[in-house]
């Protein structure tokens, strides 16, 4: 087979790699994990960082947790997210924008590995419950519960029959409770469930093979299944079993499965939680979660995934989805002018949002197709992105020196900016206090209120012929980066443009004064620009 | 002496902290050096940049140069910037902002070493002029004339006497002559000989000690001499001698004096000339510059800086020297919630301006202070910046991903952002085509029209209290840090933030919460957070 057999395989494969970190040292999951996996996102680069397994995680009372914790492996960078996919970096957008055209189901069999354990009924708790494991605390000293980062939570729709499958955070309340951060399809299906009068079977499976956490945290849509999906993505059907507790079913090479209900009658406040756009937000409601059963594979790898702060394992991978979700919206309404859609960590994978277009340089302003696809994007939601800025196919979207280079050469305010308001807020903590009551931050209430949303959307593209750009021609630079080699200096990672280029704006006067310096007649060339000197009168002006 | 003796000392201290390169193998100044150096700027990482001294050096016909070629060593970075001023990276600002406290005049000398050797009137041609060095070719491809790049060109004040050092580029356009794009004081001296009929006197220093050429690049204004602000910068008083043709004085330790005179009867159309926004600039007028004597040291060195497309040598300079110059006038408006001021070199050191304010978070919007702070940065030029962002005290307003994550959390653009037209075009490109007749480039031709230069204020300030950052709290994040080193993974370079912080809103529940949880009583938290859950009733609305 082409994939990896199970999260184990990837694992290894990701050491082959030199992208995997063994730390032999005991580490207290509750106090000392998720700060030291941090440390990456805070202060190396993102081509330097990799995934950590810890063997030996205790929990703060010094308790040994069973089995090991493998945190920041998936999605660390754009290359382990590669890896977890299956496919090079420079196909990613590719395999996402066709994601939904082979479906391949996946394939059930009689029993799998997770299996190997089954804690149930009296002897639910025997082992722990939720304790056995090292689920780690992730924003220490803001939040005050383990937090379950990497559930692939599986539910079914009680009208289709369709399983869905959704990454959601959770925190564990207790040794058989926990919550659930819940959105989109699960809430329909709890909502489909409230109205018939029954709670919600829910599996959360966690370890289970990479490609199907990378589509459990995308937007696909409700009419299809995520485990068809990922499978689809792969190549191959994704291998699951039957719940204990359930007719759901779960990856069968899953490390840890979590079965339980959702209960109809009850909504936990939400403990404090740090999300995405970097804030620890206070008092949501959120769904309850009740265990019934724990199967696991003996010693179990629990995965973690770093969220939060942008930037983070999360926004790299939200960041890969929503490039592969826009490129794909703005190809359904035809825009063939799109070369790449970037977005960016800082804006949280959602907020920031960069449009590379080829073929519209040099087209007289105002340019309908760059603003088509600009409002287009927008369209993707209410709430995102909040800023859009279109570039032409010589800026590297992914490079905000290379985009901000654009931004002070290729617009004007007045006439390229477009602020719109009527967005929706989301967790913007922007848009209006907190401690305002009436629910003001949602939007606007009146249009000279400060509160309410709004976006911006800004056409950074060449509006007509500009001079060349002010590099060595290609063949000089070209020549001179085989004399940096030669002479051993430190390797290059070239950004664009490494080279001059002409835009459009190049007269027949400096063309053939370089001509004549480049043959070797530069006296020939200055003689000619002396005569074209300009004599001055006696006090008249001059220029 | 405290500063360096010569430009010599200043590049064997360069040498001694592993800074300078030098190159062993013959490189031709007209094809191969600017390239080979430029890879640097577009390959390799701020901090790692260098600078290069090539040893033996040709011309594009194979004829060696006399002397050495010493490039993209004053400014290639911070950290040289610094050791050219003689002070740490933190103090620069502060130097800067100091600058016209205390003024120190060169102390003029016999003679000095720059008269070593001396070619003027019929032998002034003998050892090639302006061909005996090796002064290389910038764009190539695009220029047809070698760049004169780290002039300090000297002229006199006619009327006061006062003398002005500017560092103005030049092309070479024959063995005694050569052009000058000029600029602001050297312009008015031009103007004012104009008036007497008489010739303006000027002497090319290359060479020189590296503090002149800093000052020599900045805005000092027309009321005080370079050569002072310099010598009270470092402390001690810059060593001049006389020219041989003119009653001007140039730095003794020069290793190069070329001096002559700027005619007033012609103006040069200027070759094609890249410029630092980044393109090639067609055809400027600019003066002429007609070479009398050269004097230089022995075996000498020729200064060459790296300019144009940014990031280069020559925005690192200008973007230190916009930051002093604009904290400077921010201060002398007496706005004191001025922390930092920060230019990008995507920017061209002059186009993307973030200021960043302490004690104005959390003041409801508007806040008058750092509106008043954005426009009297717009103040100090029609034509820069074109974009000016405030941030709070906690945003790194260098790291453009820190900015962007204010950018996109802190600020509402209906709210936030002001554009502003009446702006001078400058040489930005996206004000208008260049084939459009009339001047159309220069200034807005009616409120309709898509021509004209307009610039963007955005306050991306906090407007009220906001929930903690989500990463660990500083505790956590220190001991982690301990643990990082202890486990010897790989150096970190961290980045603000790197530990959660209070932002004001921390509602009392979740702090006790959280403390409950420290405490070890995780479970009676957990108990606590499930009795604030709610009962649902049979169908209503549960959020």
């Amino acid at each position: 087979m082409g994939y990896y057999a199970d999260f184990r395989e990837y694992l290894d494969r990701l050491e082959e790699t030199g992208r995997l970190r063994r730390i032999a040292r005991t580490v207290d999951k509750d106090r000392e994990l998720h700060p030291l996996v941090k440390w990456q996102y805070r202060g190396l680069a993102e081509e330097d960082r990799f995934g950590f397994l810890f063997e030996r995680v205790t929990d703060g009372n010094g308790r040994p947790c069973n089995g090991q914790v493998a945190s920041s492996v998936v999605a660390a960078n754009r290359e382990m997210y590669a890896l977890a996919m299956g496919c090079p970096v420079d196909e990613l957008h590719e395999r996402w924008s066709h994601a939904l055209d082979r479906l391949i189901p996946p394939e059930r069999f009689a029993t799998g590995p997770v299996k190997e354990e089954v804690h149930r009924g009296d002897v639910l708790l025997e082992h722990g419950g939720l304790h056995e494991f090292g689920i780690p605390f992730a924003t220490n000293g803001w939040e005050a519960f383990p937090r379950v980062t990497a559930a692939s939570c599986i539910t079914r729709d009680p009208d289709s029959g369709r399983l869905n499958v959704g990454m959601y955070n959770s925190i564990v309340l207790g040794a058989d409770r926990a919550n659930l951060r819940t959105a989109r399809h699960l809430r329909r299906h709890w909502e489909k469930c409230r109205a018939r009068g029954v709670p919600l079977p829910a599996a959360i499976a966690v370890g289970v093979p990479p490609v199907l956490s990378l589509v459990a945290a995308t937007n696909v849509p409700q009419t299809v299944a995520e485990f068809d999906v990922a499978g689809g993505l792969i190549g191959e059907a994704i291998p699951v079993v039957e719940c204990e507790t359930s007719d759901l079913v779960v990856p069968a090479t899953s490390e840890v499965v979590i079965e339980g209900t959702i209960p109809i009658d009850i909504m936990d406040l939400d403990g404090p939680s740090g999300e995405n756009r970097g804030h620890v937000m206070p008092g949501h409601w959120v769904h309850a979660f009740e265990v019934k059963c724990i199967t696991h594979r003996r010693d179990p790898i629990w995965h973690d995934v770093i969220c939060q702060l942008p930037p983070s394992e999360s926004s790299v991978m939200r960041c890969v989805n929503s490039e592969g979700h826009v490129t794909a919206l703005l190809r359904a309404h035809g825009i063939s002018q799109v070369k790449d859609v970037a977005f960016h960590d800082c804006g949280s994978a959602k907020n920031l949002c960069v449009v590379r277009f080829h073929d519209v340089a040099g087209v007289r302003t105002p340019n309908s197709k760059v603003w088509h696809a600009l409002f287009t994007v927008m369209s993707v939601d209410a709430a995102w992105p909040k800023i859009v800025i279109g570039v032409d196919e010589d800026i590297d979207p992914w490079d905000l020196d290379s985009v901000f280079w654009a931004v002070t050469n290729r617009h004007q305010p007045h006439r390229d900016v477009k602020i719109i308001q009527g967005r929706s807020a989301g967790l913007d903590e922007s848009v209006g206090p907190r401690d305002v009551p009436g629910g003001i931050r949602g939007y606007p209430t009146s249009l000279v209120s400060p509160q309410g949303a709004s976006a911006m959307l800004l056409d950074a593209t060449r509006k007509w012929p500009n001079p060349p750009i002010s590099l060595p021609r290609r063949d000089y630079m070209e020549h001179a980066r085989e004399l940096w080699e030669e002479l051993e200096l430190p390797p290059l990672k070239p950004k664009v443009p490494w080279h001059g280029v002409s835009l459009g704006h190049w007269p027949e006067n400096e063309a053939e004064l370089v001509a004549l310096s480049e043959a070797g007649r530069m006296d020939e060339a200055a003689a000619r620009l002396l005569r074209m000197g300009r004599h001055l009168d006696g006090n008249g002006d001059e220029d």
